[in-house]
């Protein structure tokens, strides 16, 4: 790749998708896939004014290693190493990037019974830190390649001709073209555009039908906000991008409506491993019935961590004719498999997608029907037939999405 | 490099460097270089039956940019996450693993004196967790190729024919055969012999002499002794080995004896940059006289960094027919040079050369004439003609070296 390319990209990610601001902590989790662009992402926070950015390098197959190896109580423990590190969060309101190039197969044959279990034990505390930094900081999720992910994208490929193609399918997906910057501060502006026109209706109900087998409604928050595109930080007010590339508008329903069935519409990667074709039952807000072809103990699991596992978090919408999803690739990430396509999420919701969120605490964000969770998980439901009609609280239909597309 | 030499070379490392004990914490530090190898070498450490094993990986392009960057406030903060970092290892003990690869020439252009302050400013901070940890825990320092080392020893090869070359002097040097660990065996018994040997003189004074121009003369400690090979930590008594590969026989001389002039036979690889053909003058213990053809403002800062970087902390004595120095490289690095070769040490000395220093406080120590520093650097004067009389206290003068070879 050429690296006056790469260079945009660098520059993309540190200032429209951080946003770093002169004096700020960054703290960058990646691979050992691109070092080299790493730098450039280093370089570029200090010449946007950081005060200190740190780089958490990790390996997968040393990450297995740890889960295998580990006992149960050895990873549960939130050691006061760890701790220092979130009161520091907590205190600087460090900047969070996260580089991902992680092989979706990597954690194949470890217990995730355990590691469930450790996440468990670790949530009572870590919880409060997440509390106290929610929306109070800039973060962004970008993507580099990582080898073995590029192959099992591209298995008829040497290494490096996919690494290549790989390269060309992220920057591509995330505008980096002649002036990436221009180019996201336009897409920020017709995403705003389809925003206002949703929220103005005050949708009650969404209702999704696909001749895949999805046939669904899910209850809207009467105070809830659909979102999309850059946010602002809470307090300090700074304007960030929280996913390169994001193609997506949604919302965080209201907990405890959500009736049908569900069919997934691409695989779904969770704690390294991969859930195929697999749909979800609804009722009440909760899931109640479910099946996966691949891994579906696995899906158990997930839905079974914590109360708040089985109601929803999000719903996103997204046209099918996106530019990942034109790309026709499947790439096994949640980033990329995510803006391709219309989807729900398992989980956490998020608080900021209610009005004047900042005047509520986090209870009472639940209380309002924002559910909690120690997960929050993406699946895809999106198709090239699928239908959503938007239904207000006087019964009024508006077609939203038809054959897989925005209808408005 | 074959995967069965390596795992001989990780086996060794972890079970003969380390000694790796059920229950104990491990940090492996190490470049991005060899993460397969690394992988190998965490795995032994479970295997061992450690309980935690924690990389810290870094990239030294990466450094770089922290180091030219970064104020000198934000370069001297010693972070609240540091202090957990550090009251863990004294808490656990935790065995410390440097894996190093790195580039001789990494750091050129970096500016020195901003990182000799940033030292200067911490040290106070953390001395106290290091006289806490002192001889308590098992470390070992090995090292695998980096690219660019490779390169810079070899630049006639291709960058991976230079990686092979140095994989091959690596293993080569650290005895990694048919059966290492009865290898490094034998070998400590035979350090273990010429220790008593020079021990059981209680030599009063070394005197150096070399066809370079060196001309010079130290004292040792009454209460000295020399080491080599394997040492136990105190408390636990675990045996382990330092550094693979060691060749050294060493000890900490008297602080305040020493005169003459010491001209080095090898570069200094100091902060990432290259010290060449330097000579050191000292009068009553003390560096009072420097030159050196290349990076002299080097030297000269590292000399002034504290009261006892300009006094000895070493003097370790090396047979110029050393493995490492037959394969006639030149390394770059002082694990492999400082090993090939006799040398002397600027700046902390070691405690554990005092006969029963566990009786003594590390302040006692110091006042016994052990070196304190926030240094400890390695320089090497050995040559093909050095001669090294040892003379006792009743004027006795032995042939310790002669013709750069040991002469007992």
């Amino acid at each position: 790749m050429k690296l006056e390319r790469l260079e945009k990209y660098a520059e993309l990610i540190v200032k429209c998708g951080l946003n770093v601001q002169k004096g700020q902590e960054i703290i960058i989790r990646c691979g050992l896939d691109q070092p080299e662009f790493v730098a450039m992402v280093v370089e570029e926070c200090y010449r946007c004014g950081a005060e200190r950015v740190k780089v958490e390098w990790s390996y997968m197959p040393v990450s297995k290693i740890h889960l295998n190896y580990k006992s149960l109580e050895t990873l549960s423990e939130v050691t006061d190493i760890e701790k220092a590190e979130w009161e520091r969060k907590v205190d600087k309101l460090s900047c969070l990037l996260w580089l991902d190039s992680d092989d979706p197969d990597g954690l194949n044959g470890t217990d995730s019974e355990k590691i469930s279990k450790a996440n468990m034990a670790r949530y009572p505390i870590i919880k409060p830190y997440r509390d106290k930094l929610d929306n109070r900081y800039q973060w962004c999720i970008a993507a580099v390649p990582g080898k073995e992910w590029a192959i099992k994208i591209y298995p008829e490929l040497t290494a490096e001709q996919a690494v290549e193609k790989l390269w060309e399918d992220i920057l591509y997906c995330s505008r980096v073209d002649e002036d990436p910057i221009a180019a996201w501060d336009k897409h920020n502006e017709n995403l705003a555009k389809r925003c206002k026109f949703l929220n103005d209706y005050k949708f009650e109900t969404l209702e999704y039908k696909s001749s895949t087998g999805t046939d669904f409604r899910v209850g809207l928050n009467t105070k809830g906000l659909f979102l999309g595109g850059g946010e602002r930080t809470l307090g300090s007010n700074i304007y960030f991008n929280a996913n390169i590339p994001s193609e997506e508008v949604f919302t965080s329903p209201m907990r405890g409506i959500a009736d049908g069935k569900v069919v997934a519409t691409k695989p779904l990667s969770y704690q390294g491993k991969l859930i195929e074709n697999f749909w979800l039952r609804f009722e009440k807000g909760k899931v109640v019935e479910l099946f996966a072809e691949r891994n579906q103990d696995l899906l158990e699991k997930m839905v079974s961590m914590d109360e708040g596992a089985s109601y929803l978090g999000e719903c996103a919408l997204i046209a099918y004719d996106s530019p990942i999803n034109n790309t026709g690739v499947l790439f096994y990430n949640t980033l990329f498999d995510e803006n391709a396509s219309c989807h729900l999420a398992l989980g956490r919701g998020f608080n900021n997608c209610l009005e004047n969120y900042e005047n509520y605490s986090v209870e009472e964000c639940e209380k309002l029907g924002v559910n909690s969770s120690m997960i929050h998980v993406d699946f895809m439901i999106g198709s090239k037939d699928m239908s959503i009609v938007g239904i207000t609280k006087d019964g009024k239909r508006i077609q939203i999405f038809k054959d897989g597309n925005w209808a408005i």
